[in-house]
């Protein structure tokens, strides 16, 4: 299946979520762990859409969700920060869900200058993750069909 | 809001809906009133994607769902026959979500033909409807953010 960059925008308007997690980390020397994650669920009779979406970004995985619901997912960095951003930057989303994309830009370009393992760095990103919060409607309180994690 | 006949079928493979309802209603000449619509429901920060959707189509209203969600919809059987079926002919949705359309479609034609004001047409909408139900995930069991309704 052939996806085109429009269709993959409008899909991810709908069923897309740029999702940053922070989890207490013990081994790392901030002591959290963060981790951004472009994710899409689908129930799996359309796990062929979820598997062409992983073929047109060359990048992430395909795994089941919880129960018969798939996702794919893409959290390596550079994947993040090479692939699925410049996408969305050259495609711009139309939902508001466009706001979390900037957002999530925002804490994956501190990552890559490190901004994570310092207290300051940590700080600001926890602010970002917060308001990312702030915003999501309830449906989306466990955002992304994620069990764990805060 | 411009959309793109691409982005519009990605964002349906994901957020609409394709639903029959059959409702007894005992002054119709069958004794039941079919009722055809297609939907599309987003929370109430997305709305404007409702109504550049309505522009899209040239047809349709956008109203409260319930709560905090907004919805569009098209029920007119000459907008739902002459735009939105043409519309999904031509630029084929992805996803599973395109046998819901086709039995859709199937119910809209036969109605078209006044089908459903006989025992026997009625018969044969309510056992596509019937199919369409089989086959829908269980978290689209109220299928369109509907409250009504069987």
């Amino acid at each position: 299946m052939k996806l085109t960059p429009e269709w993959v925008v409008g899909f991810v308007d709908g069923e897309g979520c740029f999702h940053v997690s922070v989890h207490r980390h013990p081994e790392s020397s901030s002591g959290y762990q963060v981790l951004p994650e472009f994710v899409v669920v689908q129930h799996e009779r359309d796990v062929q859409l979820l598997h062409a979406l992983k073929a047109f970004f060359g990048c992430g995985v395909v795994r089941r969700n919880h129960g018969d619901r798939m996702a794919y997912r893409v959290r390596r960095k550079e994947h993040l920060a090479e692939r699925i951003i410049p996408f969305f930057e050259k495609h711009p989303l139309k939902s508001k869900k466009r706001v979390d994309f900037i957002r999530f830009r925002r804490v994956v370009l501190l990552m890559e200058r490190g901004a994570h393992l310092t207290p300051e760095g940590l700080e600001r990103i926890r602010s970002i993750v917060a308001r990312m919060r702030e915003r999501s409607p309830k449906r989306e309180s466990r955002p992304c069909g994620n069990t764990g994690g805060s």
